[in-house]
């Protein structure tokens, strides 16, 4: 079955805001057996949310709404679904005892526009919301459903669990999508999409395989539809068991794992723990590793040294060295890694040293130069990189190709 | 003039993948004055494609689509657009040609799946891609414009400024827009909301007052738009003017920023340096400070502690408290805070430890605890949270309020 996911919002139209919720709704409905025809995005204007709605309901069974629901002026959807779905905006007493625990939590008192908060659509019920004090609002028309959720990604993502409950309950899914990764590593796309293309002419109807590429890694999934319990999922883990076969060293992972977590998930089956020392990465490092839950049985911690002083004074790096060869050099970076492992007592570590941009490059260590150095107790390696792109780009490239740098350390 | 953008990739609609390439377009049309009408994701499957191409043709002047353009089978964006635009797939020698280079740029070598990204239609102009092997496609029918570019963001935001201004060459926008934006802290966005009905009341017509809250900040934006030359951009400075008369000392600045660039251009101007010590942050206060351009002139580091080892060898936390009250406790936060101020000399401090779950929670101390404090040479302040929500939300907001704290030193 199809469904639309349409977001509200010219903070999103500008650019000024990142969307977010599309994506947490889809990793919901896609496992669920659901077919994600579109996103539309759009702007608070009543006739573009109006036009937009009454296409995704022409188009599918489910259509799920994001944003448009706060206090203040410039949110009209449920005016718009008023129109649509009829009934008249009444206060709704729930909602407003809902929007008096919020606000009580948070130490707040009510005002008259939060209170219009509760005003709904007669033709909906309500769905409490528990992370905010916009109500969700689930509407039926002509056997379709459209459940008009928050803006704000917190509230939206707590609520997932229950809003899927509640479409499982109303709906029965007559097809079953299935899907396994790969993770691949020391290979181009295209030259693994030449070597898979036996591999790929093989697979069975209902399957395909699809290619995602992240600096240093290719993601692969293989993605499957066929009709409930036909049998999709076997067929899914037989085209995975085929593909791990034919990738061989390869496949460095048989399911799909970010950089960090690829680095947390090794080093706990190696037994090692990492630390970090980051000039021009910044804690980027740091915070990707941290980000992976259980990460402190790898990880110990980092030393941000993003001022010379903290280079010499944490990390012991020789104040001459950093003043005849610079902070950016392979000397001064091979230190910062070896004094992260002497005050950190990790097993192993790395280190980055460069210019992120857009200030402090030079003829010849130009913006994107990234020293890097990895240590243990046996021995340090280092490299030199040059990133090209902008200052978040080369902090991103650095961070990666210093995580999967660790992978290497034996 | 009217403006739709089209992101193509299965990868987006299933989630697996966060769309930037919508906001990084939209951030370069809007203040060209272009109208971005709505962003439309669909998969990688020719009728879904042909359809939005053809409804975004409809509404708009000028259509931009990333994605679909790889050498991979998935890709067939290629094919649709030959289909609407006509003529035929032709092998392009320049193409050929940067494909070449990109590659020896790399030391990787041909293949024929490669080469065939050097075929396009025969109806387009192509804008030669110097970041990727793709070629932007640039189309004309009816008098309108679509530009096909690529679906890596690196690619398309370092050839967005080229493609922008053979945009401003073909169009001559008729409309103008302009923006203005003020910073809040210290109120609620509908206490806010309510304070402001009477200046939002007086704004002329074509100005709009957007509020767009984030954790512990309210980004206000106005803003206009009118015809060409008819004064727009001036209506919006008095407008701005007479906002941050209105705010007094709500409004902390009167231009758009993050929590961390607030910090910065704070501590800047007020001539102090800043260090933190993270545990359950893990380095993203230290990340975010760093990705603002600059920042090394306020920010000298960060001692990410994630073991206690690290508290206890390098920011000199007593054992015995670390025992006796916990690593989340007053106790421990302040001798880090304190640590890190002896052991990076900066002028002020900021330190983190808490539980961000999903693991590690207790009833005295439950998931989302985050001990915080702010220490300069003359005292030490500390404050516990109760954050809501997952790791990721509660790392996220403990950064916020550890950043926003800062701002309250004196």
């Amino acid at each position: 079955m199809k469904a639309s996911i349409i977001i509200i919002g010219d903070e999103i139209l500008l650019g000024k805001v990142t969307d977010t919720n599309s994506g947490a709704i889809a990793r919901v409905l896609d496992p669920a057996g659901w077919q994600i025809g579109d996103i539309v995005t759009v702007g608070d204007e009543r006739e573009e949310i109006a036009e937009a709605v009454e296409r995704a309901l022409k188009r599918s069974q489910l259509v799920i709404t994001t944003g448009g629901l706060g206090p203040t002026k410039d949110d009209i959807t449920k005016g718009v679904l008023t129109d649509i779905f009829g009934g008249e905006l009444c206060m709704n007493h729930e909602v407003t005892e809902n929007i008096r625990r919020v606000f009580a939590l948070r130490g707040l008192t009510l005002n008259p526009l939060t209170e219009a908060q509760a005003l709904v659509p007669s033709s909906c019920r309500v769905i409490q919301n528990r992370y905010g004090t916009a109500p969700i609002m689930w509407f039926e028309k002509d056997g379709k459903v459209l459940v008009s959720m928050p803006g704000v990604p917190f509230e939206t993502e707590g609520m997932l669990p229950e809003v899927a409950a509640a479409i499982s309950e109303r709906f029965t899914p007559d097809s079953e999508v299935s899907h396994a990764s790969v993770m691949v590593t020391g290979i181009t796309e295209s030259a693994l999409a030449t070597r898979l293309e036996g591999y790929e002419a093989s697979l069975p109807t209902g399957l395909h395989l699809a290619y995602l590429p992240q600096p240093g890694l290719i993601h692969l999934r293989i993605d499957g539809i066929g009709a409930k319990g036909a049998g999709v999922s076997e067929r899914v883990a037989e085209a995975h068991r085929r593909l791990l076969d034919e990738l061989g060293d390869l496949a460095i992972l048989d399911h799909e794992a970010s950089a960090a977590q690829l680095v947390i998930e090794v080093m706990k089956r190696r037994g090692l723990t990492v630390a970090t020392a980051e000039s021009c990465t910044g804690g980027n490092i740091a915070h990707r590793l941290t980000m992976v839950p259980g990460s402190s049985e790898v990880y110990v911690g980092s030393i941000v040294s993003y001022a010379n002083d903290v280079k010499i004074n944490v990390l012991g790096v020789k104040a001459e060295d950093i003043e005849r060869e610079g902070a950016v050099s392979r000397e001064v970076v091979e230190q910062m890694a070896q004094g992260a492992l002497r005050v950190t007592g990790a097993d192993c570590a790395v280190a980055t040293s460069g210019i992120a941009g857009p200030g402090g490059g030079s003829a010849e260590k130009p913006i994107g130069t990234v020293w890097m150095a990895w240590a243990t107790a046996t021995g340090t390696t280092s490299r030199v990189f040059k990133f090209p792109g902008n200052r978040s780009r080369v902090i991103d490239r650095a961070s990666t190709e210093a995580l999967l740098g660790l992978l290497k350390l034996t």
